[in-house]
């Protein structure tokens, strides 16, 4: 059994605690937290810890703070050599303190306390400073997820950049298009099959492939309407900077 | 049975012609196309006709055009006092010309025509001018979808607005993603799981509730670094608005 300590109480450490107990090949054995409170309904009393110097020896130890946090608080161990990994999407493996062995394990996914994920499908981005610590991590992502792959810092960065795109930024125009539909008595639910179509779509057809609406056909009577309708200076500038990027992808 | 006659030959059309022939319940009689070759694939040749003097006797006529075209096309039709509907979601029902009964039939979902839908699941949002038609328009709605809901054309237009937020702009999104995927030889295929589960999380959360991500947590290290990393002045330019517009909901 691969013995895991968890450092963190955020979303993603609220998913990975919970993920870690279901697992029978993975020994979550210690919640290093801040408050006890904030895990004390995820993990038993008797793992939950506050203090670093009662952490226990284990094969790795999973850093899943705030990207600031991660060089204060692996400065904070009070041990060395051992595995010590971040989760984080947008920082390079290195920022880890040196007197331990640094790794990265990073599930490309949009965690939320409120909603439950299948770990099963999320891709686990892992990288490590040494070939066996990268072999551990390995299976260490493998009895949770199906999709287990090396990613360099570099190309991480990249990903985690798409994913604020394709997720937190999508993410907001659906809050839009909520706000647009409560401001004038329509039912939101009325757009969730065309919300999950274009996603599924993009499974089949690539993006630019799938791209309709005003914008890519051009229709500046349509186009004009809409902005008409915006009250909101802030949604007017997006539906113009959008339209504007769409229609440039068009003349390439 | 009832009989109706689709006029044109775009995505919509293509779609609408094809639910009508599996329909057992719903006899299509004839496509109008400019362009027979247009439909050639998907209807016996006996049904196509280009000459508006052919048009057959139907209950409904079905004006599949583009937004521009539906005054115009309305106007040739050689009939009076028969219904006649448009598919627009951006387009008020009285644009078509008065001669005939007027109805709006909108299949609210993003049609392509290399990619198959689900009829079933779509929302047909009916409009019409007289009641009698309202109750032949919602029976022929029924027939291939469980989501058939009257809305007003002001209604519509809002809705419209808000469809090109949650899926013209989101499948944007997705092409800026992919974009930067390739130039950093990442496989967008990483993404898809983040990207299904963006959508599926809205069908449990509110949209502001799912908000993940550096622009809501306000992390200007991880900001600044992907705004480094961007080369496309139109994509950083879209970064810093959205992340704006983000931030602006957490202030409310």
């Amino acid at each position: 059994m691969i013995k895991v300590v968890i450092i963190g109480s955020g979303n993603v450490a609220h998913h990975l605690i919970k993920i870690c107990q279901e697992t029978a090949s993975i020994d979550l054995i210690q919640v290093v937290v801040r408050d006890k409170i904030a895990v004390e309904q995820l993990v038993p009393a008797a793992k939950i810890i506050t203090d670093y110097q009662s952490i226990a020896v284990a094969n790795v130890y999973i850093l899943a703070v705030s990207d600031k946090a991660i060089a204060e608080v692996s400065e904070k161990l009070p041990f060395q050599n051992r595995l010590v990994v971040h989760t984080s999407g947008a920082s390079e493996m290195t920022i880890i303190n040196s007197k331990n062995r640094k790794g990265v394990f990073y599930p490309l996914q949009t965690f939320s306390k409120n909603k439950n994920v299948l770990f099963n499908e999320i891709p686990i981005c892992i990288e490590s400073q040494f070939p066996d610590d990268y072999t551990l991590l390995e299976t260490l992502a493998q009895q949770i997820s199906q999709k287990v792959l090396p990613i360099s810092s570099s190309q991480r960065k990249s990903l985690h950049l798409a994913a604020v795109f394709v997720c937190n930024f999508v993410n907001h125009l659906y809050h839009i298009g909520h706000e647009i539909c409560s401001e004038n008595q329509v039912p939101f639910e009325i757009l969730q099959p065309l919300i999950q179509e274009t996603a599924a779509k993009i499974q089949k057809v690539s993006p630019s492939e799938a791209q309709t609406g005003p914008a890519i056909r051009n229709d500046t009577q349509t186009i004009d309407n809409h902005l008409d309708l915006l009250h909101n200076e802030t949604n007017k500038e997006l539906y113009k900077l959008i339209t504007k990027s769409i229609q440039n992808v068009k003349k390439l």
